[in-house]
């Protein structure tokens, strides 16, 4: 169960928020062959790789119109669910596309930026036995909202060869149709590099296992973009004695069900919050079907004592948790004082799992304490911005002797000479 | 000289805008102890390396008070160009931070997401012969506009130990007082691990020599982040009949002058224009300090003769440069078209050396074809977006059964307990 951690002192804070390292030396290696393998060999080595890894034997790698048909299999329930889930992303999302901003710095000096969609992007979608139709709504509804002209999808098949009918459902309602069957270290490589199938693309995004993470390390390094560096996922709880002992334990476990490298950190001013945590924690275990993988994930974790609930804010900044669940008297305060972190549930009727599924923020989350610098997936991430000027003669001529001194003063003559003869002409 | 290519077929263009490829394996063995080293010994180890490199002995890491007045002593005309550059990159960044943003998606789930500042960041500025103060106010304003509470600078020191002037001004107008005498990949080491005097930051800003770019993908890949992969800078110039070669000519040297290894590409629907620039360029390199640099650039470099101007964008769009110069009949149009780019500049009076110094907008750009999916440096880059929800009681309920749904389909049955544990109570 959970260590309890009583009152540390803050210069043991930082050792006691270390998150376990990974070695990645002999993964790297694996995957590096794997790569070059798709680089060279295309289609080909996909099919070697599925077969070798998922003892599947694919004929064709693209989903074909018929297969998508499938889609239309899905329970009412399901189907009703995942309509809900995209409405509301899709309502979160839409506004945050970016306008082109003008400005005219000088007089004849007028520049402007302009967001503009990244023309090809890829999305890995985790299927197998949980098949994350979830995470294809949270990638291509702001792939699409953005305005990107090629969006695929690389996704594992099952046993018989079959994509799972909500990840089909979830693409159609998406409007993307080009779906592989493709999964691991050998699907990142395929939009990477394209293969005679599947086209390359300039940006993958999305979750994956170790071999996926790494895959998608190793291209960034080759200059393709990624969504953002992968950890397992995490939740801290920031609660005091108005919290709800019941509704946190179901939390902390709807977080340690997801693996058994799932981070979870329990934050509280009450001793004898902490305590009922615990108890609950036990009985609602009991009753899980993934109760080892939670089990293990909550021997790694702990719930840290604070003596007042400014000093379990710094404690989670210091932390930058993926997830921040607020349960406190002064909770829109504390809210307030959040610099670190992902995405940020107030109130005792906010759990994580809302945002998991169906408020409309986006669960693509940044983990591992790079909520420190990133943020989570947005309409943003498939969007760059460009900028533009231009310059009149006579606005060049308000600005020539500024650029000529710097220049010069840099030691570059002939970034001043661009300056210099147009002043003559 | 550049080598003339005329009307390649489509099917050639990929092999014809290949980037030269570095070969990285030595340098990062080298750099992934230059990293290990400072991280284990900090001072000492900046110091070793400071002495090792660089030839200097440092007594003190930090630029002191009394050096740092040392800024006041750069002439009027440097003082004034520099307030200039600083006040129109002010002026084209200055409205770039975005606002939170509201929106509720269902009666009962409020959500918003709100910029919040990185806190600690790291500015890396090359120094030694060519002190680069404009790329200090590039890094610099944008970071203070964000609200990074804490802005730290490396840059190196020169043979005597003093950091140049214009350096130490750039900094003290941007209102940056941390600055370190170190460079290189020690520079990096010491911004990522943290040392006795220099603080550790979340992400770090700047070019640098290929030491410097090594250590940056190094950190990386460890989770710190890094502003944009780095490589040679580029310039592309899109031109028809209605081009001035001399000023053509003096924008492409003007890039070729950065290092032997700068890309420069000219294309055109002109051949008569592509004789003159090249006639252009024999003149103008002749009276360039930095001539055989130029020279060395120039012969790796190409003019590309194309059938149509819309042709000429659609080959820029896949060569995706850093920088882009158009300039002819249709400038409005192509600069509508232009979908891979870092900065582009329209018309004959938007030289690219107004945007590296003085017009406003940024000079730090994806460069090596990141313009694909990456931005050039803004306010963006030291900002991250963090999510909100507050549900209330009556909000779960209207989601309540879409998560369910959802979370039993993916089988997360702990996170389908989340919501039912809230129903009952």
């Amino acid at each position: 169960m959970m260590e309890l951690i009583k009152y540390p002192p803050k210069n043991e804070w930082n050792s006691l928020l270390q998150r376990p390292t990974v070695q990645r030396d002999v993964l790297e290696n694996k995957v590096r062959a794997i790569l070059n393998d798709v680089k060279q060999k295309g289609d080909a080595a996909v099919k070697n790789y599925t077969q070798l890894f998922d003892n599947i034997s694919l004929n064709e790698i693209a989903v074909s119109i018929k297969e998508a048909q499938v889609a239309m299999d899905i329970t009412g329930d399901l189907k009703r669910a995942i309509d809900t889930a995209a409405a509301n992303i899709r309502t979160f999302h839409k506004d945050q596309l970016p306008k082109v901003e003008y400005v005219e710095t000088m007089p004849g000096i007028e520049c402007r930026r302009k967001p503009v969609a990244i023309e090809k992007v890829g999305l890995y979608i985790p299927g197998g036995t949980a098949p994350l139709f979830s995470s294809l709504l949270m990638l291509g509804i702001p792939a699409r909202l953005a305005g990107c002209k090629e969006i695929i999808i690389c996704t594992p098949a099952d046993k018989n060869g079959n994509i799972h009918p909500a990840i089909l459902y979830a693409a159609a309602i998406t409007g993307i149709n080009k779906i592989y069957k493709v999964g691991g270290a050998q699907a990142i490589a395929s939009m990477a590099y394209g293969t005679e199938t599947i086209p390359q693309v300039y940006k993958i995004f999305g979750p994956g296992n170790q071999y996926v993470t790494a895959a998608k390390q190793l291209i960034q390094q080759e200059g393709i973009a990624i969504d953002m560096p992968a950890g397992p996922s995490e939740l801290c709880v920031l609660a005091d004695d108005t919290a709800n002992a019941t509704f946190i334990a179901a939390d902390l476990l709807s977080q340690a069900e997801h693996g058994p490298d799932s981070q979870v950190l329990f934050i509280t001013t009450d001793e004898t919050l902490a305590g009922n945590v615990i108890k609950q924690l036990n009985d609602q275990l009991s009753k899980l079907a993934r109760k080892e993988i939670a089990l293990a994930a909550l021997q790694n974790s702990k719930i840290i004592l604070v003596q007042n609930i400014d000093g379990g804010i710094d404690l989670v900044n210091e932390y930058a948790p993926e997830h921040l669940i607020i349960n406190c008297r002064e909770e829109d305060r504390m809210a307030e004082l959040v610099i670190n972190a992902g995405s940020v549930f107030i109130g005792s009727y906010s759990p994580e799992s809302a945002g998991d599924y169906a408020s409309g923020t986006n669960h693509v989350l940044p983990t591992n304490g790079s909520a420190k610098a990133f943020s989570g997936v947005s309409v943003d991430s498939f969007i760059k911005k460009i900028s533009f000027q231009k310059i009149s003669a006579a606005g060049l001529k308000n600005i020539a002797n500024t650029i000529i001194v710097m220049a010069e003063a840099e030691g570059l003559d002939a970034h001043a000479n661009a300056i210099k003869i147009r002043s003559n002409n």
